[in-house]
């Protein structure tokens, strides 16, 4: 069976969670990537496109699991986010990785077996399978690790 | 009087327009970006970065506008317009050139004195202003062109 390197990413305005997996299942690396706030907001997204660059030069992913949002508060909000997808996808593309997208729903059902799950959940759900000593912090990490699973398994199954 | 050149970025998820300025007011440049509507989206938004890289690194601009929407359809379409911006913005801050954002209102405002105006008004006094042979199309071009005006009537007057 091919081993899948798989790079999950839960973009987000002020912090960005990222999680690396080999798949079947075996933990890389997690964390966020948190801009500082009083940084203009070009400066940001460059420091978080710089942080994604530096990822895939250190763990070259087969591939990357972004997650997709449908339900947003404001425009203003859903711009930002956007934004910081963007960046997801640009670094993808400059390192020719390909970039699938899934709904927050398709990434907790893949790891606790339903779409409802509470963070708290995700966090041990992933915990357990990935075998880490502690449930993964913060839930953004949480989260990507989630989409990089759920990414495995639909590249299993295809 | 000190010249800024201008770079103008009307950002969107088919098409972008860009309208570079030598202020005050000379046309240098403009026209749009328009990634193949086939290609995967990290592809569409690399072209897109690749295009405004590629315009920086020939004009040199000493600053970018681009437009901020506030009222968009749905979030997907914010997400999507958002990613289109997130390239302005990294094109900028790797450039080490600042990004203002501007209504399209104030835009409009700074070229035909009304932020009511029609897209055709503001083609045909960009026209007049920057004494070109032919209103400038397309429309994406026009409103790029307007809001590099609205940056360097902006520039002079702090």
């Amino acid at each position: 069976m091919k081993q899948h390197i798989i790079l999950g990413i839960d973009p987000g305005t002020r912090i960005t969670g990222y999680g690396i997996i080999r798949y079947p299942l075996e933990p890389i690396d997690f964390g966020c990537i948190r801009p500082p706030p009083k940084l203009c907001l070009e400066e940001r997204y460059r420091l978080l496109f710089d942080a994604l660059e530096s990822l895939i030069e250190q763990h070259k992913p087969t591939a990357i699991a972004v997650e997709s949002q449908f339900v947003l508060k404001n425009a203003q909000s859903a711009i930002k986010l956007g934004m910081a997808k963007g960046m997801v996808l640009l670094a993808g593309a400059r390192a020719k990785i390909p970039v699938y997208e899934y709904a927050p729903k398709k990434a907790k059902l893949a790891v606790v077996g339903t779409g409802q799950a509470s963070k708290y959940q995700v966090q041990r759900m992933i915990q357990s399978l990935l075998r880490l000593p502690a449930p993964p912090e913060p839930e953004d990490a949480a989260d990507a690790l989630a989409l990089a699973i759920c990414c495995g398994n639909n590249l299993r199954s295809r």
